[in-house]
């Protein structure tokens, strides 16, 4: 490993650490080093507060001048909240810029470069590209594209099933597995599933985990049959978004509204069009999205390419059954040929557990 | 890694060089060592030829003695083929054995630490005995319980399919995965599928690498419904085995016997009893059989808990489908609690596949 690397992996790893609390904004990391020491670490903390740079130039004081600044993402161009970040790079008299990866915004996506380089700091950019692409993966795609990052969920066995033919499904994976499943939560804005997956729990879809942030509760519900008195109409201990197709109970929607709950409407007839699904909660801000549906919930955003990333949980059971569900029904693909393939695919241990994720590619 | 542990992970994996090739035998491996250094190594290559030891003492010679002799499995104790190897150790003059396991078969385990201790000779067994004993796997159910050592393998989607609604399964894993199938089929003595599967794609079911071991294959066909012009009834490729319900014609039965097809009548009115199937196998000597069968036949053998070991080949894919069949069908059990629960588990990748192995407990 060379210096770059080591200094860069710093970085990364004091930006990764503040996954969950710098939405909308990404996770940024700084370390500055001066002959060999480093004299200032930083990490974007909050929306609003100082960038890590900032952070990582105020703890280095007199020792940033003639150091070199290693950053996880390109230093910013623009007058925000809190001032161009390559400016105060060059303020500083730092001499050299060690980047991981360009802005991902087009608009402004190599400005910040552009101005150190024409203050004569040395910039080198790519060191550590991929993990802090990847440790931004939400925030790459919401800036660009202004949709949610989908991650879809579930915990099955290693025969495919997420229930027996009776429906009986507690639990399948492991309390090391659950308690993964509230981190997801915690690192994602909302939490989306089906109606039938609410009529069958009374789930709350809350964050378990100490200091866990709730995710908004997104409920696909075409005819608005959630009972008023369900937690997630009740608890208040997050929001309820509610998405039906055009043919609901104008009446149970008002008594819901009273209630608090969020109602949206979209152009599915009869069941909810998850194309206007995405749309809404991309206005609204909403970044990330966790699916955590059944089987038709998870056809239906994957057969519309809406589904980013997968995450699986594999149980090693089996309970067999050809008429017990899997996470993936509708109708399916005809030709294995037309199967949707994944990439960036890992599997790690958790508990007896495997996890899986993976990226499909459309 | 103590030198113990050096030597006989030399001499397990010589032993695990030999899969395949040593059948009704274990896989055996040994190494002398005298002074610190190796003066002979040997592995057992084939029934009816020298034990692993004999081959060690021999290229050993005058070295043995004095020497200390690592063996994977407790030297034998019987006159056999090949003599005694616990008494060829002694009159080896050698002063020290080292053995992974004792023999697994009750009537004879422990004779031949006995025969050496007798002699004066040190013994340490359990170094490498996991190992050992893994490796052995199909040996040491056969011997103790004369049934196969049955494995059920899968190629599967993410979401557990075998093929999409449509049936549609060509090809759902990488070639990397499917060679790793052949090696299976290399490594068992017979391979099983059901009627449907013959049906469905008129298989050869041979072991398609160089030198490759072709398995008897074994065909479960209720009512013989096999066509006569199929490859397993023509292709001479290799024995293969029908086994029937009560309810087959005659005709039919004779005409496969007049072409060398082995026919065995179950007790099963209708179907073809699991229990049965083993029962014969076990009978005529078949130690290994892997079962390439659909989600019936695989769910037959699980519920009558005849599955030893389970080898899964998930593809980085997703298909979907409610009707898509799964690996796994039959009824399947009822409550989650009541799943098989899977032990001794491994995720390994596979070109871009994972493959799964695990041990059904029951």
């Amino acid at each position: 490993m060379t210096n770059h690397d080591f200094y860069m992996k710093l970085a990364l790893s004091n930006a990764q650490a503040m996954k969950g609390q710098t939405d909308p904004n990404p996770l940024v990391g700084s370390v500055i080093v001066n002959d060999n020491r480093v004299v200032g670490i930083g990490t974007h903390l909050k929306a609003g507060e100082p960038h890590a740079e900032i952070h990582a130039i105020q703890m280095a004081g007199d020792h940033a001048k003639g150091g070199t600044i290693f950053v996880t993402l390109e230093p910013c161009s623009h007058h925000g909240r809190t001032g161009p970040c390559a400016e105060a790079i060059v303020e500083a008299g730092i001499k050299k810029a060690v980047i991981a990866t360009l802005d991902p915004n087009p608009v402004v996506s190599g400005n910040g470069v552009k101005i150190l380089e024409a203050a004569g700091v040395e910039v080198v950019v790519g060191i550590g590209e991929a993990e802090s692409q990847k440790m931004n993966e939400v925030f790459n795609k919401f800036i660009v594209q202004k949709k949610p990052f989908i991650t879809l969920k579930s915990g099955v066995t290693l025969d495919g099933k997420v229930a027996t033919h009776s429906f009986s499904s507690k639990w399948i994976t492991s309390e090391e597995a659950r308690h993964d499943v509230h981190l997801l939560r915690n690192e994602n804005m909302g939490i989306l599933v089906g109606i039938n997956t609410v009529l069958k729990d009374d789930p709350a879809l809350t964050t378990r985990i100490p200091n866990g942030r709730n995710p908004i509760r997104i409920v696909l519900d075409s005819s608005l049959k959630i009972p008023l008195d369900y937690q997630l109409v009740t608890d208040k201990q997050a929001e309820t978004w509610i998405f039906t197709s055009q043919n609901y109970d104008m009446e149970k929607r008002n008594l819901l509204i009273d209630l608090g709950i969020s109602v949206f409407e979209t152009s599915g007839l009869t069941s909810v069009n998850p194309n206007d699904v995405v749309h809404v909660l991309g206005d609204k801000g909403v970044s990330s999205v966790l699916i955590e549906g059944g089987g038709s919930i998870n056809a239906s955003f994957l057969e519309n390419k809406l589904i980013d990333k997968v995450v699986l949980y594999f149980a090693p059971k089996l309970i067999g059954g050809q008429h017990a569900p899997t996470f993936l029904e509708g109708t399916g693909i005809d030709q294995m040929n037309d199967a949707v393939e994944l990439t960036d695919t890992d599997i790690t241990k958790i508990g007896p557990d495997f996890k899986f994720t993976g990226y499909p590619i459309y």
